[in-house]
């Protein structure tokens, strides 16, 4: 099999003058080293995670496009409020996408690089959306038999990060889990966990058709935040699970305050946990989205023992180690296609990503609705 | 010796119509089981964190009191969006007072409890604005020959808070520190700690006599929070220190939040430490106390390895053990008029603590003023 000796690979630019451009970049075909492989990239997922990299927290209700094929250029302005915080990416052209997977079409002398030579593998490392990447093998998870690179393109972020909030949860020492947004492709995955574990998971939704895609799943926590009744029933869900710990995909507003505050008038009705300085047992929310932008407000009328933190992937990947990762990456190879299921709203080429209607489709974030881009399309 | 059959002990109470009450009441004098001691309390502070329960939050600009001697009644109103938050204490007469110090004249037939008769103690454990209090023997805090009850009235909360800090940065892995409100008798504790174990030190105040209480300290960062070049004053002091921990004692507002952002444009200083999704290193803010009563606000402008949350010294203790505990207290113990040194604005009778006028003061909760209560002084 020979390769091309170049490929495209999309960029991410934060202009100086405050405006996003994403375009395609031609690369040279690189050769591994030991440890490496080139995996031809033939599905990779349009993730929030991706998004708040690819458009840099830019206006995609005025981006535009310019050019057609390899040449297409998509540009969108920046807010000037918002450029400080980009500081540190200005003018650099980011390579985007964090997960895909694909063929192994060249590996380094390694025997374990070797050995996926040819394989389907799904893989984490960024520069996903790119017709071939160059990994460490490590980053790769080689697929079951008969599993295809479209049904393991979203192997790590979503599946990896389902399976950690449990594992935060038992590291933690807590035993039962809240989620917010809880309809998402990831909150479906953690009920399906959740299910299979035995832990108690209670969903916050905001829609009616939320609701019922939870049902549906046989969810068994179901609550409404739109409903007048969101706090009575979130505090009573809260005491009959014990939940304790929370993953909030929003972010900003009330909604963690409001977790915290249920999570202690929960504990409040236990005679005993009580004290004047609050229920003593750990409450914490984790924040591991921003669907809400506004800032975060704690009314703090919850005692001393509460948390309120950012939560990443990647950071509790680290902290966990090698083992627990091996063992969560392996989880997911075997139920790839029941836990882990992904379904997709449409498949993509790399120019397609850069049309401004469909990027405004991508960036709506909408619940049940998911992209998957196929590098290997015609451009 | 004899003692007498009752003693007067001071109670707190909030009334289901919202009213704080606070009166004397008289107890009968316990019998000390085997591992309990009495004290006769000569002397007990008045901390910020006993005003939050003894004041119950009331409005005490609008402080009255009727009676006099034993017989002296303080009310006070108490808002009403804030009585929900003191729901699981109405009613109740809580005795009050988180520690003190005074003369063992009644034991238990245990050793150890045997060994502290007639010493004088520091002590913990709540209800110590009483002539006499019962606690278990291993709450008691011998101080060293020559230390009086006075020199040992603030053994725990201020000394251990202080330690438990600089312990607390060691255990979860930081190396510096930021505080606020850093010119309080808190504030000066930790910069002696600071400067004796080799820790540098953030010390954020807000008026120029703070700051001159700190430089005459010997402090080397000091920032005020009210000159225009706060955050870059700040976001200095945090780079050249390596801080990654605060201990806030206001609570409420933007300051966490500010404290955050100024670590991660440190973090951003430094080439290498910058990702996409902000810095690796784990960013943290505890707020122990609530001098600014509204809503915490966070920008999250910070990355996702952050954290911010409540903090206690009994859930701290808790959790890093009696090893820890005892280590800390025996440094208390040696370095009681050095290190631990209160200093008082005035001595009070259980009747003053009572007298409006006198709780507005304390309650003013100003920097350098504190105040002793003296059990034993006439009523």
């Amino acid at each position: 099999m020979s390769l091309p000796s170049n490929y495209l690979q999309m960029r991410s630019t934060v202009t100086a003058d405050g405006e996003l451009k994403m375009n395609l970049v031609e690369k040279e075909m690189p050769t591994p080293k030991d440890n490496q492989v080139v995996i031809r990239i033939e599905a990779t997922p349009i993730n929030p995670s991706d998004i708040a990299v690819m458009l840099g927290l830019s206006d995609s209700s005025k981006a535009s496009s310019t050019g057609d094929g390899a040449d297409r250029v998509l540009t969108a302005p920046i807010a000037p409020q918002i450029m400080p915080a980009l500081k540190a990416r200005i003018d650099q052209a980011l390579p985007i996408g964090n997960e895909g997977a694909g063929v192994v079409v060249a590996a380094g002398a390694s025997d374990y690089a070797q050995s996926l030579m040819g394989k389907t593998v799904a893989a984490m490392g960024g520069g996903m959306y790119a017709q071939y990447q160059i990994v460490d093998a490590m980053n790769c998870l080689p697929l079951l038999e008969g599993n295809t690179a479209k049904e393991g393109a979203s192997s790590f972020v979503n599946p990896l990060t389902a399976l950690s909030m449990v594992e935060t949860m038992r590291m933690e020492g807590h035993t039962a889990l809240v989620h917010t947004a809880a309809a998402s492709n990831l909150g479906q995955m953690l009920n399906r966990i959740c299910q299979a574990d035995g832990v108690e998971l209670v969903n916050i939704v905001r829609k009616d058709e939320q609701e019922q895609i939870l049902r549906d799943l046989g969810a068994k926590y179901i609550i409404n935040s739109s409903k007048d009744t969101f706090m009575k029933d979130l505090v009573d869900a809260i005491h009959e699970t014990g939940a304790t710990l929370a993953f909030d995909a929003t972010g900003g507003g009330h909604l963690a305050s409001n977790i915290l505050s249920a999570m202690e008038a929960a504990a409040a009705r236990t005679p005993g946990a009580y004290s004047i300085y609050g229920s003593v047992k750990h409450k914490q929310v984790y924040l591991y989205g921003g669907l809400d932008t506004s800032q975060t407000t704690l009314s703090r009328g919850y005692g001393m023992a509460w948390g309120v933190g950012g939560w990443l992937l990647p950071n509790f990947l680290a902290k966990a180690g090698m083992e627990v990762a091996v063992r969560l990456r392996s989880r997911v190879a075997k139920e790839l296609t029941t836990t882990f299921a992904s379904s997709y709203t449409d498949e993509l080429s790399l120019t397609d990503m850069l049309d401004a209607d469909t990027v405004r489709r991508y960036d709506a974030k909408k619940t049940g609705e998911k992209f998957l881009v196929c590098p290997q399309m015609p451009i």
